[in-house]
């Protein structure tokens, strides 16, 4: 079994039949991960490294689990941009670690782009685990696994992504994995937050929140992040929450039981409030669940073309 | 053999028997220590997360040098305690890594009581590693081990603890462990650091640091944490060490040969000087080696019940 | 076999037939790197601790990875000089360390000799990964390597070290591991960069960098790092890449094909342009594929001779 791409830079790298693969490589990880011996030799002898140029530490996390449970051996390295814009370039520094001999080398950058770019200047395989507003093509897949999980199939499903669509990487990649299994999408937020050429992707925009809610499935609220607004277009976080947070009174007053999810952290009452996020409509820790098998499946499907 | 509680989060959780179980363990695991091969498999598939919201850097090591010889798998999460009130609470930043399959979570904390909390609202099991001024209790089971290992017994033992009382976990932690072996216990040190209710535990009060060395087989000379005074009350730190600091002349003064001990770091030439330190009568580095040992005891025992 | 020392502390603790046998152990293990599994058990069961009191992802992960590659059990711990100048000494936090059974100490400290000193008064072995403007052992040896790997030997190769030579320990041990090896060694930059004891040492100097360059076979081109500089003697950034920057223009008006090396990280643009980073003379990545072999040799020789 193979994937049609060496890296895994975004989804766009990704056809259909790659997608299925990586899911039911999920699938087996899942049953190991559930079982009392939760590790697998996969990857013995390959070496990983986590090249975080952004802090990340729940998917750093996530990726390091899945490592270690695939046997491969496993280095970090962190670094705030700051400290390679003191004269190494990107190039340079992982060329550094290739020269190291590592097989594989899964990063997360502030700039969009930084995985593409790096792909083409060096050797080793490259695992995009967030580059900007970008891509997060790993966050995409466990999403659209968890909701598969759910509901047997993505297929024909109706998912709403709600929040700051602009500047999110989750909300690019969420958009071509469901498109692409044949999900319905829309997003949902307000004007200042959603990006004109969001419709040529061929989702569907709403600004009020209840209509989208009742026409979805599914309700992937986003995490506001007050660090990547433009402060004047923003509306507040009060209005924010006022427009298109998610409580429990919105939650019940819908015709049909609307699944919820969260690519985490969470603003407990901000984007969503604490009964929501607890509720059993919640599928939020089984996506962090998924995570690591989504993580397995792509590291091992990679490796097993690498050479 | 099992421990009467899933959780370490004090002394308290503890009975005497549980902890003759740790000692009897950690005696095993000591002779692993000194053997050229010290890894055994007892916990291998065991993933455990160190997850550290203050900076403890020996504790911490203590801690993955005991797992890592158990053969767990093993990741660490350091967070300030800043960083994750940036929005995320402590149960979604437990149940998050909880939810990647983590079988144990060692957790060290600004707050007292947050192992206790946090316990209450997540499945994992929990290894208090320190919690604010509460308690510590890895610490007092390794002094009080360290105590048997050089008298062969701790009952009757008196042992007096010196210094910063009112905001220390250690000293909180070591009475109710020397108590429960049967020791007798005094604490010492200036009034403004000695909190009124520890009468209440049975303890002995001195003011007087050479009336308490005189009575003591063992004198625990607690670390000065100039981070944790309220500046108002203390005395300065040449006050202190005039008042309270142990010098070798001290020690060579007294009718016995008492057995000193310091959790670390040691600030030398404020609470002990140096030739106190490396002194014979000094077991400062026993106290380190047995915290691997007891660290090793405390997560193999827990883990035996946890599933 | 073994070394005729228990530390590497710097190039001066090596004979020449120390170094030759850490070559052939070096090129053993490299051999193992270009297999499909890369690990051996050699060091199984030995625990290193890499302690870097300076900030230092290039050589610590280099360490890392080769002694994952050993099998061996590793902890690492980072602490800027001023934490441990919180209160604990050096000695202190390396005993208690050593107390938890740590067997080899691979130590970065921002101090000229620091390594020397911890050998005298801890009983664990001691690989020193770079103190202050003083010695950096293991730089030198992957360098040496590197040069005998191009040329089949060291011995009559004529090697010019540009750049800060008066700050750099990476220029100090390269001086004394190539002088033993029985190459001819020049150093090369501004007067205000040169020590007036080098001579001594036995190296030409020469302030021209052209002249240099047409003396030798093998450049090694310095890093700058402004971090360490005396900024009233030094020239300007630009006054030193307009008389000692390497570009393609000097190299191609050489007589002969120089070698070049540099130790990373590289500033492009000024110690030596892209195009001569990148060109075939260049032996750059090279020397960090070697520098992972040569430290598996020196922690795998050293091992064999510590119990």
């Amino acid at each position: 079994m193979a994937l049609s791409t060496r890296h895994l830079l975004g989804i766009k790298d990704l056809n259909l039949s790659d997608i299925e693969k990586i899911f039911e490589t999920a699938d087996n990880f899942k049953t190991v991960l559930n079982r009392p011996i939760k590790k697998v030799p996969s990857l013995r002898d390959v070496t990983i490294a986590n090249i975080f140029f952004e802090n990340s530490t729940r998917t750093r996390l996530s990726f390091e689990l899945a490592e270690k449970r695939l046997s491969a051996d496993v280095v970090n390295f962190s670094a705030s941009s700051s400290s390679v814009s003191k004269g190494e370039t990107l190039v340079d520094t992982v060329n550094n670690i290739l020269a190291m001999k590592v097989d594989m080398v899964v990063m997360r950058h502030p700039y969009a782009g930084a995985g593409v770019f790096l792909a083409k200047h060096v050797k080793a395989q490259i695992v995009n685990a967030g580059d900007g507003a970008h891509e997060h093509p790993t966050q995409a897949l466990l999403d659209a696994f968890s909701i598969r999980e759910r509901y047997g199939e993505v297929a024909g499903k109706k998912v709403v992504i709600v929040g700051d669509i602009l500047h999110s990487r989750v909300a690019l990649s969420n958009i071509l994995c469901l498109k692409q299994l044949g999900a319905e999408v829309m997003v949902c937020g307000p004007t200042t937050l959603i990006p004109k050429y969001i419709r040529s992707l061929g989702v569907l925009v709403e600004h009020n929140l209840i209509k989208a809610l009742n026409w979805c499935d599914v309700a992937n609220m986003l995490r506001i992040q007050l660090e990547r607004q433009d402060i004047r277009y923003f509306p507040s976080q009060r209005e924010y929450t006022m427009l298109y947070g998610l409580n429990k009174q919105i939650l019940d007053s819908l015709d049909k039981e609307i699944t919820i999810m969260h690519p985490g952290p969470i603003n407990r009452g901000v984007e969503i409030t604490s009964d929501v996020a607890d509720s059993k409509q919640s599928i939020i820790l089984d996506q962090v669940e998924n995570g690591v098998a989504i993580r397995m499946a792509v590291l091992y499907l990679l490796a097993g073309q690498g050479s």
